[in-house]
């Protein structure tokens, strides 16, 4: 059975492939080219898709015209970590446009079931990762498919912390060095705006040292 | 209050937006540039808003990478009203996606009211332009907004046949000339496709002649 994943090429939706890869053979990676600033996230995941030697399907989306978010207008600026303004970051509908397209070109292929990778930490600042979101989509889409159709939206990690999703990924030889996490876009990483916050948060709780370039020099 | 309409320039949204000028003053309507090969119609909606003197805001939406139907891929033809291959000429989730888009600018701009056309004639192919859908959906935005929201999706038309529709649009003074419907995107219309069927059988069963021109002689 044909299984769909959208892949932003960041650690959670990375180690989320490399989970399904143990036991799903055909794997859809789908990712969203949505004019973000961080666009060196899609040419990762192109290459993690190649290099777990699963399909890649890049499906293109204009927010510009939607506007509001620093995460796609180069004109704001993106919050520091220490800002506490994350909630600015948040582009409206930003999961359900992107789990809405996954979804359309699944159904051209024949694939019912759509594998996300929220996390815990996401809970707070983005309605949008929580599991009721998800069970009225996943309903939403049943309704709306041309056909009957019972879709299926997996989010496995849903209960698990960003440091969590780590301890798993360091025991499944997850190329955290290939993933990119920074919202600035920036290679090395910038290590200051919120997401490279979690990041480092995340390996550090596992006593363990994130693989990645950063601009500063990070602690152990 | 300020609500917002999704005006693609047909017929059932123009005249759903001429009954609301009646009851609200700040209306604005939109309209989705989705590659459609009736583009026209984009035109129209524009000149339209302007004749009804609300806001237009126009989101692009590119559904080519997704693919599947003739409505956006000039090499599958559009099926004739008498081939009986409607459900071809759906795009997954189109309604869905224009919905969640339409939101997503609607938050920006403080608007939780938001208006659609979908008529009783659409029911039997289109499975996203019955009222459960719609009650998922407004129940999906409400939990997928960036703040606590409820949205509301309105419907007034969901119950009336497209004949009933022209019946009220000509008490309201439709400029149904100004309207565009035609799948072949022409003009003059094709009076073949089935949405050009559907339009003159309305207009037909209301006693009243079609003030659009059409490529063939329409009988009265």
């Amino acid at each position: 059975m044909k299984i769909a994943i959208l892949l932003s090429g960041g650690m959670d939706s990375t180690t989320l492939l490399w989970s399904l890869r143990a036991h799903h053979t055909e794997i859809c990676a789908v990712s969203i080219d949505y004019g973000q600033r961080h666009r060196v996230e899609l040419e990762c995941a192109a290459a993690l898709a190649q290099q777990a030697g699963v399909a890649h399907k890049v499906i293109a989306l204009d927010l510009s015209t939607i506007g509001g978010s620093p995460l796609i207008d180069p004109n704001l600026a993106v919050p520091r970590a220490t800002d506490g303004q994350q909630v600015n970051t948040v582009v409206p509908f930003r999961n359900m446009l992107f789990v809405t397209l996954a979804a359309a070109y699944a159904e051209t292929q024949g694939i019912r079931d759509l594998y996300l990778a929220p996390v815990k930490d996401d809970y707070s600042a983005y309605r949008d990762c929580r599991r009721p979101f998800y069970d009225s989509l996943e309903q939403s889409l049943g309704l709306g498919a041309t056909r009957e159709t019972a879709f299926k939206l997996h989010t496995p990690f849903i209960e698990m912390w960003k440091t969590e999703v780590v301890a798993l990924g360091q025991k499944l030889a997850v190329p955290y060095a290939q993933t990119h996490t920074c919202y600035e876009g920036m290679r090395p990483a910038c290590a200051r705006c919120d997401a490279c916050a979690e990041r480092l948060e995340a390996f550090k709780e596992n006593g363990a040292r994130d693989p990645l370039e950063y601009e500063i020099e990070i602690d152990d």
